[in-house]
């Protein structure tokens, strides 16, 4: 078992001078924070307020923003579900798993490996006690089970919630089959608030990836025809409150100066919502798929109120947290995460100089911190390989002067675009071409 | 030969309402008034400064937009060039004239049909000298050539500049093959100028289908890098400055106040540009796919500086130039188009209750002023079809609360939902199984 270490220098001066420029930071910083870290399902970018949503209302997400830093260049892994959550809880391009060739269907026989180290295994080898609730979406089979992957208890379902057979799980044991969809989104917001209530004095790491808003869109009761944006305004909604009630267990546990609070989501709008400014959404290649707003609170550590628009990915959450946790990443564990604990204390500039974006196994498009080379496009029902010789027509974006994928470069900049083919190369070497599972159907 | 007919009463009425508020509005509008008819290819909505652009500069276009009306709810009648040109030129939805299959390729042996009935032959036919300068793409066989369709003279190319064997043409003389790409802008835009300075007596119609911002982008030198959006930038700032030429040769002979002027373009923006605030763009079924900028400038006739949002599509142009000019549609002929000379001069209601939206020969979503019913859309490099009982997950977007496709509301209003599917049925049983010509290698 390895002890929780103490927060890192670095970040413990970084720190400081936040507390200095804030009297109501006083006291020291937990040395292994508890962790919320709640991720929507399919949740646009632009429909949190805090993000510009006009049409949908997000009083607790908008709050956390207030009172921490709010991301404007995060990213999930990929594209679809499956493969994001694999990156998320791995720290590593979702390829190096092999979940990247499509989302698990009810009928695989596949899951996340037995060899897979996860931020839960690590939390939990640092002492944290560590929960899942909600959807899991890495596997159904014996193996592949959360609780086979670092988690001491699961309360959720184990895929989608538009696929056939999804059910509600406490651990093993199958409690509900179908799941109630008016009923999920409370269910697991109040079993989120109970565990936190019910914690003690070890440090905990509480997951929660939520069901909503993925379709179909099923509100309770009380949040039906809420929003001025459809059944699915009225889910995020719906999440929104759910998010409330486990930020008043934390309140109410006397615990939120020792909690680290994170919301996201595992890629881009889907059907509904808006992708702010960016181009596409979820499936798709163009960055709409991938960009989704993060918030993160922690009072006393993470000054309030600040914007960062340092290139983040979520593949960084775990050696981000790992080392605010003080828990131990294997030192021969293959990461492409980095710790950008320093975005989440405002500094501006990302660790990263590159990111790659998947669509199943292929690279997609590399980012920088400024520009955005994609290779793999969709028109209607083609797929356009822009790698193809016989299509040669590279697609390069300036994202920080145009604000999106609006104006194609190339040409301009022919120093830019022979920087993005290097690093696409280096990328294709490195993580094209490893054999992924396969739904049977495939 | 049909004589040119007096301005409508109606419209006579609405311009003399208009003149009272413009001092400058003096002197009785033209029977039949010059028309210049600009056709951009794959101009992106959010591209024209009078719509919003931030990085392209289109100071004669926003001129025209500030002399005249600008229209919010503007649609080509398809999300690709072929059909849309089809629309416009013929008033009716492109099915109609089997070109809706796909674009024409240079290998095909098929184009517009020889009893096709134009905006062109009409206008001909009301005394007009009618000409076609720019991009053809309704077939390049003998009998679909333009100059037999109701053009006097063609000086231009047969298909789309990114394709193999584009060529210029004067009529049926080729006189450039391939195409000076770097030089066709200024050409065409020179030779639309000098057809208008050669001018006479008689009414003229000018079809002024630009070869720009269509892939591939090459400005002429003096627009090299001139925009701050790249090689599609500098095209369309070097499409504007041939609006400009032309703009300027209408006042050189004297004929401004007797000349209607309108810009528009064939579809939704392809890779390059912005379409807005509308999801999508050229090929894909959202909004982004048809939606276009078009301002129209009549000194005297049309009101400055008025913005309307009423509804509208291509197929809308040859009936509402056949009013304004005086020419006869034949009484037997099937017109989908609708003549919209009252948007023109600021109105707010459209004559429609309902538009059909095209992909291929199939109704990918129905339009009325405020709810837009999408059936067919696609997710990645699969086209999912919301009509098959297998997915059935109806679509239903409220274009005028929300500003464009974000937010499903079919389950909040299943009245509307089954007025869109009654407007769908119809127009299903009218339009959709038409046998459309095909390229040889579908």
């Amino acid at each position: 078992m390895h002890k929780p270490a103490l927060v890192p220098l670095a970040l413990l001066a970084l720190w400081l001078g936040a507390a200095q420029g804030n009297a109501a930071a006083a006291g020291d910083p937990p040395e292994s924070p508890n962790i919320v870290l709640i991720l929507a399902d399919d949740l646009g970018y632009g429909d949190v307020g805090a993000y510009g949503a006009r049409f949908v209302r997000t009083p607790a997400i908008d709050s956390l923003a207030q009172q921490g830093v709010r991301f404007t260049q995060f990213f999930a892994s990929a594209n679809v579900c499956t493969p994001s959550r694999a990156g998320l809880l791995t720290g590593r391009y979702p390829v190096r798993s092999r979940l990247a060739g499509d989302v698990i269907f009810p009928e695989a026989e596949y899951g996340l490996g037995e060899g897979e180290v996860t931020l839960a295994g690590i939390l939990k080898a640092a002492g944290y006690d560590t929960w899942i609730v909600g959807k899991w979406h890495l596997g159904h089979t014996a193996s592949a089970w959360p609780t086979r992957h670092g988690f001491d208890y699961f309360f959720g379902i184990q895929y989608s919630n538009d696929m056939e057979g999804v059910a509600l799980f406490r651990n093993q044991e199958q409690i509900e089959n179908p799941i109630d969809q008016a009923a999920i989104h409370a269910r697991l917001a109040n079993e989120g608030a109970r565990l936190i209530g019910a914690s003690g004095d070890r440090p905990f790491f509480l997951y929660l990836p939520t069901v909503a808003p993925h379709y179909p869109n099923v509100p309770g009761a009380a949040f039906r025809n809420r929003s001025a944006a459809g059944p699915y305004g009225d889910v995020v909604e719906e999440m929104d409150a759910g998010i409330a009630t486990v930020i008043e267990a934390i309140e109410g546990a006397g615990k939120t100066r020792e909690t680290l609070v994170i919301v996201t989501s595992d890629n881009g709008r889907a059907w509904d919502g808006s992708a702010g400014a960016a181009r596409g959404g979820k499936a798709g290649t163009w960055e709409g798929g991938y960009l989704v707003p993060l918030v993160a609170r922690w009072p006393g550590v993470i000054p309030p109120g600040v914007t960062t628009s340092g290139l983040s990915m979520n593949i960084d959450l775990m050696p981000t947290l790992a080392t605010l946790a003080g828990a131990r990443v294997p030192a021969d564990l293959k990461m492409d995460g980095r710790d950008v604990s320093g975005l989440l204390l405002g500094a501006a500039d990302s660790p990263h100089e590159a990111l790659y974006f998947f669509t199943g196994d292929r690279i997609a498009a590399v980012r920088t911190q400024r520009w955005r080379y994609l290779v793999r496009t969709f028109m209607q029902v083609w797929e356009i390989d822009h790698l193809d010789p016989g299509y040669r027509h590279p697609l390069l974006y300036d994202i920080k002067t145009h604000g999106s994928e609006l104006f194609n470069m190339a040409e301009k900049e022919p120093e830019v675009l022979n920087r993005m083919q290097s690093l696409l190369e280096a990328g294709r070497r490195e993580l094209e071409g490893i054999p992924q599972h396969r739904s049977a159907w495939d």
